[in-house]
């Protein structure tokens, strides 16, 4: 049976250079593949933290230097990084389709993510982004720029930004219009541009958007049969890392409940993951979320593998 | 009647840094939200000279700096300004089309050009990009990297890359398939990022290619009726900025020739709008080509002004 499968992979499996990017993508493209040539609608969103945070490394060191370029906005440099991940991805995938004789179109689509601009995140700003200062030279940008900095692990202040919850994709019917005409589309990259709505208006605004969380919202959207959040790991675990840690191969909501309430899984890590994978399989009777590894996409979609969220 | 309308508009008209940027596209977005109002079809296409320059810039920077981040490959550069420009211009269209009323869909496609590999311009690059040095630097530069470096009218040496002519849109089927679903779409940012085929794989090059011949070659190939060519002058002029300028309502394909043979037209200017231009409005009976500014674009259309050059 065909599905429409909305696949979220980590911003850390594409490296930290376009020279690594442009090896690792080949990698990420094998399995992707493998999901289109059973026969699956595949949409793909991605992480862009390390791609965005040399971005935005980058243009702020040029705006301080002698070259004088101007200072960058974040949400900038997430279109910016958008583009330069969708680049190499949309190449690697279309190259493997076509390598087993498959024509089907891959696209990049420019996206935005709308959040509520009164989403308290925006009150407790959580998420680090850019280079380290000292306390001083933070004192100073704080008061300059107006951003938010924290002591960052004895490592150094850092600016941080709010992570609020996505709440709709601008650009859903240009996804859905692309998904209709058989292609793959790689959308919501880095969580998607974060934007608020004044009016007929979107407003960029210095935020991070969790891409899992944009990832269960596009699912939603584009009424996905399946989410499958990539990780590191095959499957999710209980006492993870301990003597009784335990591979789960199927989660109801009660038990991903109870283990979160346990405190089973790590915050920012495979937390965010299963709370995405939830969202998405109560938000209608049929969904299904799946984390798994990369290598084990298309063997999870099989009920060979990988961890099963659903109502 | 409706036409379906490839506009190329100038990265210049884009600003030099984000804040300007954000400002421009509000202006950009009313001659083009005319068109649409009017019934037309309109597929954008845009230059990035300055914008990727900056990128370009920036990124060399900051590579060289204690920041450390990874070189940036030039078609890296032109994804990410396809990104950032994208994003502001999308959102301008958009504003300005629920302004009048209308729900029309604009989206961004990161778009690659492909070019010949053997291409005779790759012989002979002639474009400058990114910054100045001293002859010393240059030569250092050229020996580890294998640039190409010319001097530049006294202002110091430069990287140099070729120009070559596009030959095909890569995502040219998703397009398609967004002007068929009723889309705005933004495309071919700054000429398309330059890529060369070899077998299944497409592979980026450092090269620019002249934005006026890859709107050409998209309006081409989307089989549109009017490829528009905006400039700083409402129309061409032969003899221009000399007593005897004349400035012309129509030009026919002998009259091109003519005045191109005469040397009417300034290259990297004018030439190569008007070449664009020809190549379009020969490529089929009934396409016509249109030169003129961005204010005038919707009259132009009517007949009312600007430079018509047909079969």
């Amino acid at each position: 049976m065909k599905d429409k499968i909305v696949v979220a992979l980590g911003g850390n499996a594409l490296g930290k250079t376009p020279v690594e990017q442009l090896q690792l993508v080949k990698q990420t493209a094998k399995p992707i593949v493998d999901l289109i040539q059973e026969g699956h609608e595949v949409v793909l969103a991605h992480g862009n933290g390390p791609q965005v945070g040399m971005i935005n490394l980058a243009m702020s060191t040029a705006s301080n230097s002698e070259a004088g370029t101007p200072e960058m906005p974040f949400p900038e440099c997430g279109a910016m990084s958008q583009g330069y991940i969708g680049y190499h991805l949309q190449n690697a995938i279309r190259e493997e389709l076509l390598n087993r004789g498959m024509n089907t179109p891959v696209a990049t689509v420019i996206t935005q993510v709308i959040v509520d601009k009164e989403d308290p995140a925006f009150k407790h700003p959580t998420k680090p982004i850019g280079s380290f200062y000292s306390k001083e030279e933070a004192e100073v940008i704080m008061s300059e720029k107006g951003y938010d900095m924290v002591e960052d692990a004895g490592r150094g202040w850092r600016r941080v930004v709010a992570s609020p919850l996505p709440i709709d994709v601008a650009e859903k019917e240009t996804v859905m219009a692309l998904i209709e005409k058989n292609h793959v589309v790689i959308t919501v990259g880095g969580g998607g541009i974060p934007v608020v709505q004044e009016g007929n208006q979107l407003i960029g605004v210095p935020a991070v958007i969790d891409k899992d969380f944009a990832s269960s919202k596009l699912a939603e959207i584009v009424d996905a049969d399946y989410l499958i959040i990539l990780t590191a790991v095959e499957q999710v675990a209980i006492n993870y890392g301990k003597p009784d840690e335990k591979w789960l191969k199927e989660l109801s909501i009660e038990e991903c409940n109870q283990y979160i309430s346990e405190g089973h899984f790590a915050p920012g890590s495979m937390l965010p993951k299963v709370q995405a994978a939830m969202k998405f399989a109560t938000s209608k009777p049929g969904r299904r979320a799946l984390i798994t590894s990369l290598e084990k996409a298309a063997d999870g979609i099989e009920g060979k593998t990988g961890t099963l969220i659903k109502m």
